[in-house]
């Protein structure tokens, strides 16, 4: 039986491991300003699909103290990235997978080129959770993962991991990693900023003509980018199924204006820069999602 | 001796027509708010170059009741070019010019097809100035007056306008009209709007990497469109320019900013939907600062 580490035991990396936890998955969980609460009372997900608690669980506060683990699940925030360096050593052997639960793109290739050999997959939560006080996640709707194989050569341990979360009662599939990142970038990259930049939440933005055309050329620039890079089965049919989807959608602050909001710092190197520094580097310019992220800088000084 | 009529009288046309009153010109002014006041206290002028009252000042609340003029200067904002239509009539004779005194790009085309046979001109103000109180122009700096001819075939009649100017003590030069439109939109463009956007003050903006970037290309996409429009003599040299002016100057918030602030509409359609739909009827894109027209056109919903 596979054994699992969560590091950063949020709104998503702790909602995860928790359902895994559930199933009877041995799952050790990384801590930080919530580790003496949760040793003592465990963690609890308060979840749109019935609440659960887990009174005993496998609680860290130093990965030090952590046993190595077959796959680890990192729900860090991407503006920690490099703390993966320091964290990750302790919990790896030879073939762990490393399931970067995380946003935006980039994340693959900078954690594979701190550990060269490790297996490493994309992990694409479609998910409205948030910790809402220590140990205790609210899991609102949705829930789904998509894992996307970066560079784990065993594919039948890959599709063991994936079996695990399938029994572990999550809505999990397998993806092509880059065209699952560039795909969720689709929406991501217009809807994260330009709730921050125009203090306003989704509903907003899709509503009023002019930034609904602004969100739209935004996603088509996503399209292009992804196109430059090879990627051809993201087409506008993608953009107009994306824009009805936020038009059915509850009026919704995306993570980067809740982080601006809290005075959090944005994810704005991965969400913006470095897919827009990956798109250049295949030829092509993405003017409108540029200035956004100058925006953002400017935002965040 | 020619005679002048104000159509606006704010801080701009109220200071260039005061200036030409005092220099003894006929001088006839549309009021609007402060006509009670100006009617019986005349104009005053608080400016860095001396102050001057004209305690008597031909005033009037309805254009109905004043005299043709052979000068037409228009300081109306143009978020109220429509009032045109009807203000300008009774203040024309067959040879009037009429002198937009405005911000942005389109005002003469638009106004020509409204009086197809009128003379036209734009006047662009280099000034800091603005309104205080009833009958008060505030004139902190600058004050100098760029007239380009539109449609006044008439040489010597438009030499003598610029004359009077000049002889009334008024920094005034003659330039091509289309060229000093888009010129002075390479400032205009990027920091009336961005102001406004992220609510800070220029010398921000071109302090901020990010946003002096940002800024920079904003300019590179007006003289891309001058390029587009034939206008060659707008270059790269003149963005470099424009940012160092920018970067002597003291924190400003241009007119759009004092707009937004003091929730009077916003000049978006002279200042930017006309400039960049009439660089896409030649053939070129300004995504940036069509990005920005569409968060200007949100923040003012």
């Amino acid at each position: 039986m596979l054994t699992y580490a969560v590091v950063g035991t949020g709104a998503i990396g702790g909602y995860y491991g928790a359902k895994l936890a559930r199933a009877g998955r041995e799952v050790h969980f990384l801590l930080h300003n919530d580790y003496d609460y949760v040793r003592e009372h465990g963690l609890r997900v308060n979840s749109c699909d019935g609440d659960f608690a887990l009174p005993q669980v496998h609680a860290y506060g130093d990965v030090a103290a952590m046993p190595q683990a077959d796959v680890v699940l990192v729900g860090l925030k991407t503006t920690n990235e490099h703390l993966l360096r320091t964290l990750l050593p302790p919990l790896l052997h030879a073939g762990t997978l490393v399931v970067l639960i995380q946003n935006g793109i980039g994340v693959e290739p900078d954690v594979q080129e701190w550990f060269p050999s490790q297996p490493l997959a994309a992990g694409l939560a479609f998910i409205c959770s948030s910790k809402t006080e220590p140990g205790v996640i609210s899991h609102q709707c949705y829930g789904s993962i998509n894992l996307g194989n970066y560079s784990c050569t065993d594919e039948s341990f890959f599709a063991s991991v994936l079996a695990d979360f399938i029994a572990a009662g999550i809505d999990a599939h397998e993806v092509n990693y880059l065209e699952a990142r560039w795909r969720k970038a689709v929406w991501n990259m217009p809807f994260n900023g330009m709730t921050v930049a125009l203090q306003t939440q989704t509903d907003q933005l899709v509503k009023h003509p002019a930034t609904r055309q602004l969100i739209r050329e935004q996603m088509m620039e996503v399209v292009g980018a992804a196109h430059a890079l090879g990627i051809e089965t993201i087409n506008e049919d993608f953009v107009e199924k994306m824009l009805a989807m936020t038009d059915d959608m509850v009026p919704y602050s995306p993570s980067m204006r809740l982080d601006y909001d809290y005075r959090r710092p944005m994810e704005i190197y991965y969400l913006y820069t470095r897919p827009i520094a990956d798109a250049r580097a295949a030829g092509f310019e993405m003017p409108r999602l540029e200035m956004l992220e100058r925006e953002l800088l400017f935002m965040s000084r």
